[in-house]
């Protein structure tokens, strides 16, 4: 008899009919001795329209404000599957975050959990009721409604689960758990069956959309074990959790990809002390999220700084470094926004040397010529053009074997 | 410097625009220096289609998630206000009716206000803010979240006006006022300047559809001046409040009709004491909601008895009536849902005899037949066929003057 947390995404509950889908899975798991509790997220692309409302209402939108409009969306979710558990006989009761204890910080938009009193949600499933918890929300110390962000409701399932002290977690969503790449980009993509905490950290920093990744930051913290699955076809799907040390690890576990950023260069840097901490200071200060951070060997006493940025804020973080530029007497700084990031993950490769230069070799005989190279000790990124993306995901997919189960344990 | 609660209801925030008109209303009225406490309903028709939504989910819809689904409505509307308050410079806050103070007893889609706690509203009020409290929902003694009812937004915020000691309570809505008659049927129809707590109720209870009755009771109950007027016009529309003994009061204020009633008729009762309080004890176990009842003098030792109940309940009502009729052998029971009720309302009648021949000398030269006759202090009603309802109205409107104001003081 397990302890499960469920959480279903917003696709998952977006019609009549797949909450009542949720509503049957539910009735069988508790035929066969488990508990749940869900926790459920704003229907379909509620939360988009809600936004579009708030845009079309005030030019201005009050954080405060915004966190009570968007959070409806998920209170009439859980009021709505809760009407569908009934109707199937399964006693159910909605939660709104407040009354599911979660108690967060001011931060509207983007609050974070202080703590979590689940008093009501255990007096519900001691009573035989299933919990169904809003996602995503909380009440703030100052008795104001606070929304944890978008992705928020993994979040909330994930914190909830370890204060139950839940057998696992599961995050259900449209896929049917994490793919050894995008496989809109790779057809032969495989859906992977296990990874380490550390290796799905690393797929959602480099472009894995699910889940989110503050998510699996509180899952490793806490160690909570995830499954990600597939609220359309109910199979099982992608474990994620402590690496097992006792088996052999897979040396790349998958590929990803993403486009969303933007490249900046300042060339010809003086070679001295501080200028680097001075440029990701003021950058710092307007929010920028710089991400890849490249510098060259000094030759001549001046070095190349590249940095990677999200592309909404590229005109921003340009100016930023133009004006240092010229304070410190660099080059003419240079920014490209046509740039793709391809990373290859895999908790095996801290022991395994030579998957760079395997990854380095297979792109330059596909003509795929690299940009930018950050690494860490289980990831390998490479900035190539955004027109490469795709055949470069696709020939590191076929070079690591990655459609064939087990063979990436040995390329 | 007056403080005004101010309540919109859902046409009057149905869209964005809507909501910027409901602002910058707002920051006139601050700045001629009243203080304002708005309430909101949900926008439109939200609340229609969240019960499709929850009857597309469930055969079965229990209270408790009704309320957590509908409340989410108002919530939206109370934020996006906001947002609209903020735009125009003015300072903001919603509140959940929670969060307003609103303890109800445990009576989930109907609930009864218990209390009101406004300390939050009070404390925006003093420091400049506009509270915006969303309508018809509290939080109940257990701690869960409920509902008042359709058209509960008119109690929260009669109620509220009345904790909070304001000078009047304004119920914007989508008509400019009450009228003498509703202005589909008689187009001369005129608005009413002032109206007691009395005629209003009367009103209410025969067929004009705002305020909501029981806004009005609590207001009656609590004198609280009720203003009710346009959203789209923002003209001065009709007060409510106590008679004034100074005043000469109208003889007739209205006229009102009423077509969602079906009338049963049990005939040849045996005339002796506990048969009526049977009947009527049985249709309230029903939960049946009788309106007028009449019974003729006995003669023979037998008597007729006529009422009317709400056409959805007439089928279980004329069972009822059937088995009791056949227990005391009575007549054959008939029912007939092709009726309308007609009634003049008018304070002035108490001390105006002949009103009522009027109105039964009015009818009969228009053709028109009575089939049930019902007095109070200050209204008569009679029963007529469905199909003369339009003419009655008519013919009575005109017969007392009421296109003219002021006219109805002599008729």
């Amino acid at each position: 008899m397990a302890l499960l947390v469920q959480k279903f995404g917003g696709t998952s509950v977006a019609t009549p009919e797949r909450m009542r889908e949720i509503a049957e899975q539910v009735r069988f798991r508790r035929l066969q001795g488990d508990d749940v509790v869900l926790v459920v997220s704003a229907m379909g692309s509620e939360t988009d329209e809600l936004l579009r409302l708030a845009s079309a209402v005030a030019d201005r939108q009050p954080g405060r404000e915004m966190d009570m409009l968007i959070t409806a969306g998920e209170r009439k979710a859980t009021a709505l599957v809760c009407m569908a558990l009934h109707d199937r006989g399964v006693p159910a009761e909605s939660l709104t975050g407040s009354q599911a204890g979660f108690i967060t910080d001011t931060t509207h938009q983007n609050a974070r959990i202080l703590e979590i009193r689940p008093e009501r949600v255990r007096a519900a499933i001691a009573e035989g009721r299933v919990p169904v918890v809003a996602g995503s929300q909380g009440v703030s110390s100052d008795r104001d409604v606070t929304f944890l962000g978008r992705g928020g409701s993994d979040t909330t399932a994930v914190a909830l689960a370890h204060v139950l002290g839940a057998d696992a977690c599961e995050l259900y969503t449209d896929v049917s758990g994490v793919f050894t790449a995008d496989p809109r980009v790779v057809p032969r993509a495989r859906r992977i069956e296990r990874l380490s905490y550390d290796e799905m950290l690393e797929m959602t920093a480099t472009g894995c959309p699910k889940p989110a990744m503050r998510s699996v930051e509180v899952a490793r913290a806490r160690r909570v074990r995830l499954h990600v699955r597939s609220a359309f076809t109910w199979e099982p799907g992608t474990w994620i959790g402590e690496e097992d040390p006792t088996m052999e690890q897979a040396i790349v576990s998958a590929v990803t990809h993403d486009t969303s950023e933007a490249k900046i260069t300042v060339p010809n840097v003086p070679d001295r002390p501080g200028i680097a901490g001075t440029l990701f200071r003021r950058l710092a200060e307007l929010d920028v999220n710089v991400d890849m951070i490249v510098q060259n060997v000094s030759a001549d006493g001046v070095t190349d700084i590249s940095f990677t940025v999200p592309r909404g804020q590229l005109g921003d973080s340009t100016s930023v470094a133009q004006s240092l530029a010229a304070e410190i007497g660099a080059g003419a700084v240079t920014s490209d926004a046509t740039i793709a990031r391809v990373s290859l993950i895999g908790a095996g490769m801290k022991t395994n040397p030579g998957v760079a230069a395997t990854m380095f070799e297979t792109l330059g005989a596909a003509g795929i010529n690299i940009e930018m190279i950050s690494t860490s000790a289980i990831r390998i990124s490479c900035v190539v053009r955004e027109a490469d993306v795709v055949g470069a995901v696709s020939v590191l997919h076929d070079a690591f074997g990655l459609d064939r189960a087990g063979a990436t344990v040995r390329p």
